[in-house]
């Protein structure tokens, strides 16, 4: 969890190819790796970047121990002792370039660009996809949550259904990023600073002879938090009246009841009444907490249907996106070295969404003058200067290049910053509230066409033409060595 | 990953209710729990229980350290110095009784129970349902898998998608329990002794000038062990001819090619067209790798189109459980301590799935002696003795009372085994082949159609009769309390 010691998470084939590059020599040639997912996930328009400072922590601590070293030495593949001792000495001495957490992404354009031999780059590429695939996942669906839940009260309370502890911790962080303002994880309050929420569970009340008295033992022990779950029995029946009991006793100490939850049950009908009963009975402070496998969908019928909830406690479809549990990125070749020069290179597949755009290449976004709103990411060369200047472009859409558009009167925005360089750490992580916030920005420069639920405006991802001009000819070349 | 300090991987509303009982002067109290799940995952017959080791190292660790203690003592709840003080002297000192790795269970049997405090019951709920919910849920996927690949070769490739770093080593020796034969992840390789297998990704061949130069130096390399990927360009028209003339160059050298890899396209088609190539090359020892997004279903279908597949890779659907991405399992109190005495407890729902069976119980599984097969499960209060000797028993269906059944001349096996006896460790963890194995033998003991992948028989769990009688008993109490 804390990142370390994760040499050897990494596919055998990572380590089979630096040996055999090893053993072919060619283990310090230079390669430009760019990381990317090309399909958005839960069919929303965005994505919510996530995963840089779990892939920072890791970088940085990225060595092989002697256990690590022990334990390849007695693989079949029979590595040679001087290959072993190579990696003894492993240090992490690239170039990364990366999306900042919180950055609304979009698929086809880089979020990670890594740059470094081939030993070094091909080793980190399994790790840094686990990490960007699942944080990057979970924000992203946070996002949708919090799209519907608006100003209402969010907490993550996944743990329990979680795919094992880090992606309860990572995934806490995750939704944090996103706009949720809790976890029920005391880890992730610990190690990452966010706010930690819990009501109490029905055997709480199982342990006590009656509700009224489990309510009024939890209330005279947490008197400034309490929150109190009402369905153990019959939430309107007894669950409600109790609590209202139980309120009137905290009044009579000077202190409010916090909340009442209701985890089962028509949440629309039971919120309604049960904030009926809270308000008649004087008590129209105590808020309602309602969870049940939520989601966006649940959320957005149960507010349509006018349920009177005021905070959401999300579990399991959050923290496994039920609906769709993982993020396809990639990680792929886009520049090698031969004969000491850097030079494009390309994957040619028979599914054409498949073949790589080459070559090593930034992501600016451009944000009207006028609006202060983004139009469109462009996608161009690292060498290119046109669209930082702010030079008149010409937008056009890669698969159907009769749509396009002209664009000038913009801002640039260079969205990869520099992390790793040569090895060395000179990006400074933000904090996590810093983070947020600039997710928060992020959010405010695009239309909300491009934020909605269901079937968002699809957001301008153009390649510039120097680029696209390079693909279409690697491409051909391909296609003409094929006619040979 | 290792499972330290993770006394903190636990919900707030854990430590709030430790609290409060310490407030109230009930902490000390006695309870009893039992771990479960209601609802089998993907339609199968069965699940494959798995988690029992990482709970065994979480429970064997579990303390709470300086920092976790200061952690405590900010939060909003106030918890008084003297709590936190008794939290540090906090050792998990109960009783747990827990099905073995590999067992083959059903729904709404106990899977561990825990006997202690309410203290350190409440307090592990949390990591206990996350460990045992993943790993019971990869392994029963795995199974799924692994019957319809009956004795092909199966390897675990799903690290770069799988919900961050736990997930993909736990998962890897999740799938191993349930029979894969290898994963891909170097550190579930190295933490547990699975085997460990990799091929070489388009990126080698990409680096290289041509796909046969990029073959011949990766076989150079790796002579024992060579797997190519063969769809870079073009499966049929390059990639398995340059297979072919790298395997000739192997055999030049008294080294054998072993096997050849598609990742995409029609994996039935190419597979046949690849095995006659191969075939008629005069290589029929090669074996063909198949990987890309494959599942139970995919897998059944291509077998049935008569793919030409030695090797199945297995990534996202597998590590993520895509089909059903969460276990449900549950934690519920089932006796209380009131006036220094055990009593059962139960907890009501409107809905009549969610109502819990009240006591302490074990899970008997009925042996018919005659064929040496799987007849029940039956769950009894721990004291019953009535079928630990043998003797005749009626068996109903709690929900259906009158599909019922005599049984006679079987055999009994105890299914929940002794952990922790008042917080000694005294379960000699198994190693991991012996789990393996162990599952094997559990599968033995089943008829097919319990095993099959659509529409299994549903195999029969049934309450004693005593149990049932007390739940119905409680209910009917409940019920007449409400009247009142």
């Amino acid at each position: 969890m804390q990142s370390e010691n994760l040499a050897l998470h990494t596919d055998k084939y990572q380590i089979n190819m630096m040996y055999a590059h090893w053993i072919n020599g060619t283990h310090l040639r230079k390669a430009v790796f760019e990381a990317y997912f090309r399909k958005l996930p839960f069919g929303n328009g965005f994505a919510v970047f996530a995963g840089l400072e779990r892939i920072v922590k890791y970088i940085s601590n990225l060595r092989f121990t002697e256990d690590d070293l022990s334990y390849l030495a007695k693989q079949e593949e029979n590595y040679k002792p001087e290959f072993l001792e190579l990696l003894r000495d492993f240090r992490f001495r690239g170039t990364m370039h990366s999306m900042q957490e919180g950055a609304v992404v979009f698929p086809n354009e880089p979020l990670i660009r890594i740059e470094g031999t081939i030993l070094e780059t091909q080793l980190v590429e399994t790790a840094l996809l686990n990490f960007m695939n699942f944080q990057t996942l979970i924000a992203t669906k946070a996002s949708r949550v919090k799209r519907v839940a608006e100003n209402d009260v969010l907490l993550e309370f996944g743990t329990r259904r979680a795919q094992e502890a880090d992606a309860a911790i990572w995934g806490a962080r995750a939704a944090y990023i996103s706009g949720f303002d809790a976890t029920s994880n005391m880890l992730a309050g610990e190690i990452f600073g966010i706010p930690t929420k819990g009501t109490h569970a029905h055997s709480w009340v199982q342990i006590f002879d009656s509700e009224l008295e489990a309510f009024e033992v939890y209330a005279k022990a947490l008197p400034d938090q309490v929150s109190l779950l009402v369905d153990t029995f019959d939430t309107l029946q007894s669950g409600v009246p109790n609590a209202i009991k139980t309120a009137k006793k905290l009044e009579a100490m000077g202190k409010r009841l916090g909340s009442i939850r209701l985890d089962s049950g028509d949440l629309a009908y039971l919120s309604i009444k049960a904030r009926k009963m809270l308000d008649d009975a004087g008590l129209p402070y105590v808020k309602i907490v309602a969870s049940n496998d939520l989601d966006e969908n649940t959320i957005f019928n149960l507010k349509s249907q006018g349920a009177k909830i005021d905070i959401w406690g999300v579990g399991t479809q959050l923290i496994t996106a039920a609906d769709q549990p993982a993020l396809g990125g990639v990680y792929k070749l886009v520049e090698r070295e031969k004969d000491g020069k850097m030079e494009p290179t390309i994957k040619i597949s028979g599914n054409p969404e498949k073949v790589t755009s080459p070559g090593k290449k930034d992501v600016l976004r451009l944000i009207n003058r006028d609006s202060g709103k983004a139009t469109a990411d462009y996608i161009c060369f690292t060498h290119e200067q046109h669209a930082r200047s702010g030079g008149k472009l010409r937008l056009f859409d890669p698969v159907h290049p009769y749509i396009k558009k002209s664009v000038t009167d913009y801002d640039t925005v260079s969205m990869l910053q520099l992390v790793f360089d040569e090895g060395k750490l000179v990006y400074d992580l933000p904090t996590l509230e810093e983070i947020r916030e600039f997710h928060q920005q992020q959010l405010n420069l695009f239309w909300p066409e491009y934020l909605r639920k269901l079937n968002p405006e699809k957001y301008r991802i153009n390649l510039s033409q120097e680029a696209w001009e390079l693909k279409q000819k690697m491409i051909e070349d391909y296609m003409n060595l094929q006619e040979e």
